[in-house]
This record gives C-alpha cells, sequence and structure tokens, in this order.
C-alpha cells in the first residue's frame, strides 16, 4: 500500500495517566519492524481489561498507553521476514501470543506461551524494547501487543492471525477476547458434559459467552448469577435455563445454588473478577467432583482465601486465559464457526459508536448497560 | 463363632478427651445389629488423623472415643442382612464408606460417598446413632465407622470390604488409609504421566505412597521435599530421583524447584496438611498446567490464601479423600495388585509392636521416628 514504509498519522485513544479517560488525538504510527505487522484496525470492543488499565489496576503498565485488545483489521503492511500474513488479509490481534517456538506452545497441555505480557512487566514495549506510537512528541506504550484503540497499530508476528476474507470485521472483533475466553472457559477448561449443571457468576460479555459455551456443551441446567437484573432476558436468549440475582435471598448465594441443584453445580464460573465471587462460585460446587474456574482477573495483590477441606473432598479450582485457546490455532475455526451459525455471538453486542465516541463507550461498561460496545474507525 | 450374638470384652486404646494420651482398657463391644459387622482387627497402622483426634483438632469428635481408621482383620459375626462378608472372610474397614446407594456412590465422577464422616458431625456414633462400645460403665464413641484401635470393633456395611484370603493382614493394613490415599492422588486424582515431573511435600506414609504412585506411573523426575532428611533414603528407595530439606536453601523451596526444573512441576502434592506448605506447593507447579494436589488436612478453622493469577495463567488446584477410590471397588484389587508385587508397600512399615504399646507408637509418629507403625493384637 501507499502508507507502506512510512510513517502514519491517525487516530488513537490515549491513556495519559491511570485514572484518567482516554483522549482521542492524533497519533504518529512508526512502520513495522523485522517479524512486525502494521493493521488497519476496522472494528474494537471495549473490555473491562482496558478499564482495568484506565483505572490503574495493573501495577506495571507503563502510561501514557494506548489500550484496547479486543479487535480485528486488515493488514497494512509487514515488516522484513513476515510470512504468516500480507498486505490485505483479514487479521485478529491476539492478547494471548502463540510464538509457536516455547515450551508451552509446543506442549499440548498449555495455552501459556511463555511471551505473555502476564509475568513481571507488562511487557508495555515492542519485543525489542521500543515503541512504534509517538504523539506530540513523546513516546506511547502499546498494551498486549495490541493496542486496537488505534487506527493503525503494530504487532508482532507471535501476536496475529489471519482469518476469512468473508469474516464481517465488526462482528467477529469479539473473538479478540470476550468469546473465546468465556466460550473456552466452558469448552476447554471445564470441558463442560452434556447433562450437567453451570452456574456462571456475572453476565457480561464473557459470562454470556460461558452461557454460549455451556449451551453448545449441552448443560441441561444453565443458571445465571448477576446483581444487574437488565442481564436476565439475553441470558436467556443465549441459553440461560434460569438468573438469580443475590439481592433477592436472605441466605448467601451458594446455598441458594445449594438448594436449587441438591449438591451443588457440576460447573462454576467467575466472570467478574472479585475474590469474594470466586469463594463463593467455588462453594456452590458439588463437593465431591464440581469445577470451579476462574476467569475474571481481580486487582494486582488480591488474595483469594478457601477452607482446604473444600477442595480435599474433590472439588477442583483452576482458571485459563482467553479460554484456554492457543490463539493462532484456533480462532480462524472459531471464526468460521461463527459464520457457520454454530453459534450467535452477534447478540453480544449491545451497541456501536463511532471510535471518537470511546469514552461514552467506557461509560456504559462502566454503568453496566452495555454487554459489549464495539467502535468503528 | 462361640461369640457370635453376645457381648465381647477385650482390649481397645481409648482416647477420654482431647489431648489425653491413648489408654489401653477392657471394653465391652455389643454384637452387631442390623446391617452391621464385628470384625476381630489384627493389625491396624497409627496414622496422623488418628493423631490430630488424639489433640482434638477436630471440633465435632466427641470423647471418649476409640480412634484408628488403617486396620485390617476377621469377620468374628454379622448382624441380620449382612450379605456383603460372612464370618472368618479377611476385611478392611473403610475409613470413607461406599454405600453404594446415593448419588455421588452412583457417579464415576467421586468417591464422595454421603455417607462421609467430614460433613457436619463426624459421625461417631454407629448410622441408628447408638454406640457398641462400652468401658467402666461408659457409652464410648466410634471413629469414622472404624475404630481400629480396640481388638473387636463393629462397622455398617458401606464401611468393609472382603480381601483375599491369602493377605497378610499384618501387612495390608496400610490399604485401610495410607496407602491409597498417596497412591491414588497420583494415579486418579493427578492423573500423573509418564516422563513428567513431580514434587511431594511430606515424606511420611501417604507421602512415600505418592512417591510409589508417581514411580508406578511413569514419572520421570520424583522430587522429595522434606524437613526431615532421614527419610530421604526410604522416597529414594521407592523411587524419589532426588530429594531436597527447605532448611539448606537461602530461597523459597518454590523458588528452588523452579530453578531445578525451569518451569515447575508437573504435579505438586501436599501429604503434610499445612497451609503454607499447600501455598508452597502450588507455586512450585508449572504455571501454565501444573496441578496441584492437596492430601493432608490442615487443622479446622485453616484458611489458604492464594493469588487468583496463579490458577488463571493455567494451574489446577485439587484434592482427594483416600486417593479418590470408590473403596468396596478398588481395594481388593489394590491388595491382589500388591500380593502379585505390583508395588511394595512393605518397605513403609517401619515398626511393629504388640498392641498395648500404642503409647510409644504415637510416639514414635509425633517425633518423626516412624513411616509407618503398625500394631499387632
Amino acid at each position: 500500500m501507499a502508507t507502506a514504509g512510512k510513517v502514519i498519522k491517525c487516530k488513537a485513544a490515549i491513556i495519559w495517566e491511570a485514572g484518567k479517560t482516554p483522549s482521542v488525538e492524533e497519533v504518529e504510527v512508526a512502520p513495522p519492524r523485522s517479524g512486525e505487522i502494521r493493521v488497519k484496525i476496522v472494528a474494537t470492543g471495549i473490555c473491562r481489561t482496558d478499564d482495568h488499565v484506565l483505572k490503574g489496576f495493573f501495577p506495571n503498565i507503563s502510561y501514557p498507553v494506548i489500550a484496547g485488545h479486543e479487535g480485528a483489521g486488515i493488514v497494512e503492511s509487514v515488516g522484513p521476514g513476515v510470512t504468516c500474513v500480507k498486505p490485505g488479509d483479514k487479521v485478529i490481534p491476539l492478547c494471548l501470543p502463540q510464538c509457536g517456538e516455547c515450551d508451552c506452545c509446543l506442549s499440548p497441555k498449555t495455552n501459556y506461551c511463555l511471551k505473555n505480557h502476564f509475568q513481571g512487566s507488562f511487557q508495555n514495549w515492542m519485543p525489542d524494547k521500543t515503541n512504534r506510537f509517538t504523539c506530540r512528541g513523546k513516546q506511547v506504550y502499546h498494551f498486549l501487543w495490541t493496542s486496537t484503540f488505534s487506527e493503525y497499530t503494530v504487532l508482532p508476528e507471535a501476536s496475529i492471525v489471519k482469518i476469512s476474507d468473508e469474516a464481517p470485521l465488526d462482528k467477529v472483533c469479539l473473538f479478540g477476547c470476550a468469546f473465546p475466553t468465556g466460550y473456552g472457559a466452558a469448552i476447554n477448561t471445564a470441558k463442560v458434559e452434556p447433562g450437567s449443571t453451570c452456574a456462571i457468576f456475572g453476565l457480561g460479555g464473557i459470562g454470556l459467552s460461558v452461557v454460549i459455551g455451556c449451551k453448545t456443551a449441552g448443560a441441561s441446567r444453565i443458571i445465571g448469577v448477576d446483581i444487574n437484573k437488565s442481564k436476565f432476558a439475553k441470558a436467556k436468549e443465549l441459553g440461560a435455563t434460569e438468573c438469580i440475582a443475590p439481592q433477592d435471598f436472605k441466605k448467601p448465594i451458594n446455598e441458594v445454588l445449594m438448594e436449587m441443584t441438591g449438591l451443588g453445580v457440576d460447573y462454576a464460573f467467575e466472570a467478574i473478577g472479585r475474590i469474594d465471587t470466586e469463594a463463593t462460585a467455588l462453594s456452590s460446587c458439588h463437593a465431591g467432583h464440581g469445577v470451579c474456574v476462574l476467569i475474571g482477573e481481580p486487582p494486582a495483590g488480591s488474595q483469594l482465601s478457601i477452607t482446604p477441606i473444600q477442595l480435599i473432598s474433590g472439588r477442583k479450582l483452576t482458571g485459563c486465559l482467553v479460554g484456554g485457546w492457543k490463539l493462532k490455532d484456533a480462532l480462524p475455526k472459531l471464526v468460521s464457526d461463527y459464520m457457520n451459525k454454530k453459534f450467535n455471538t452477534d447478540t453480544l453486542i449491545t451497541h456501536v459508536l463511532p471510535f471518537e465516541k470511546i469514552g461514552e463507550g467506557f461509560e456504559l461498561l462502566q454503568t453496566g448497560k452495555s454487554i459489549r460496545c464495539v467502535l468503528l474507525f
């Protein structure tokens, strides 16, 4: 393309410091270096994790930063040595890389690529420890090697995957985070079985994707739990058989779930990121074989307190990053499944806004009014 | 037998109150009622859980009580309706019942029989809420429906299994608790795979049985961890490839294990029952797929504090009771495997004493001098 090899000026939302709302500004995006790809982002969702960046919940994030990790776009240009995509390809940036070379990528047991961003530093820069973004003469940091809150972004090869040329980017941007995270928690991590009973704590974009996963896996009871009852209709539309709000009961909700199910649920999912809900989810599980999957990430420094006998009796407590998928391998197939109508994720998108209204999008998330708000460039 | 239907006077070790050493006395053992079996105990091990009873660590135990749950014996007489065993059969009392009728017994996913003793009250009496033991005119309570620290004991059908007529009772008494607990934690709960790396925290009777399980499963590295180095020789004899003592290192032992293994162990087992060791075991596991199995039961009220991201990255934290075995189904086969020399559990027995020396047996346990001390009637 005509822009290849040149700096591109475009709009991006910059979080100048923790606690500040994102500011839409003109940024300069340098060309991709060796092993890197520059992508024109077409659509991006807003996820709770982006809100955590905005609020400063991650201690290792450097500011100013361009957040965003649930996007879809088109390759604008590639740096030297890049073979996995070419200009014009439709792609999804990967919030969890798949380098394909590390011990974890070579193991069938985990998607925890050792180039992940969750250890120590959040790796706010590109792999060569420099940035591709500048704004008003200042270096701006990357986030998760995705930074989809910029019209153009630069990613390393480990963090990108080509998807079908026919994929609608304004819809499949959700495959960058929310959908595979919740769906995979049910399918890969919990391995929900036909006829089983599931409880999902938190009915946001991820929790509802868990509902889709439980439904696809053939669960016979899918119980949604949320204090926000406005989420219940959508949860039921997607497969929840019952929805309950803790504030409607005098006893703790885990006791309510015990009474509803007799011996506890087979599978419980925590899709909020609160340690009190995590403990409740574990207590809601069948003592002998219940599986509790932690999906939401609590603020750094949080400690979960559990009674060991809850596990010694046979419960399992686990978690997953992005639903346990090795994303490069999984996303093309998941997008294709979506296009073949195996599941309908469009209903998760409750709001669509032009990118400039990103502040409004965050407000919708913070006030619980949106499931997913998609921003279009 | 001539004693059938009559009260039997015999010796038993009574813990009159929490904190007191067991006192060997003459007790009266009533005949079995409907659905019950009276067993002449031939040999019994002493387990840490018995020591917890002695020390008063379980809040729901009633005293005076006859502890002991790792025994083997011969059926003396059976009550009306009993069909699973007959007088003269060699049997092992089950510290976790298998009633065969409850939802858990009917599920292939758990051995957590709902007649278990770990919920609410410890069920210090027989199923009909009366006792079969008296001493000096006082009712004496049962423990786990086993009470193997009595020459004769009475059990319900759910808590007994017939084993081979050729089984050496002074050896296979360990199949009442220690051996299946540790062996099953590796085989059933963790499902250790060939070539994997394992760490076992605590090299007592259960920890060494985990070593046997890991070895049988084909683990290539089996790392024993204990502050008591006198256990190391036996651990290596049974299959440990390395043994380490935390006090020999300046850094925390989980960091030592990370350095020894690169990315952490595939499977970690806590066979002590301390929350600090439980947290260490979890931290020693591979972040992306490590499995931490809790076996030892910490004192009532203990709370384990963990960092949720340790699980969200892909670790699994679980536990098991008696190694996850449905004991009625499993023990006859395990005893047969032992007799066919699939594994050698004899080496776990470091001391053999006449029953009267039970106090000495507890001292050997408390001072870390014994692995298993077997008492013979």
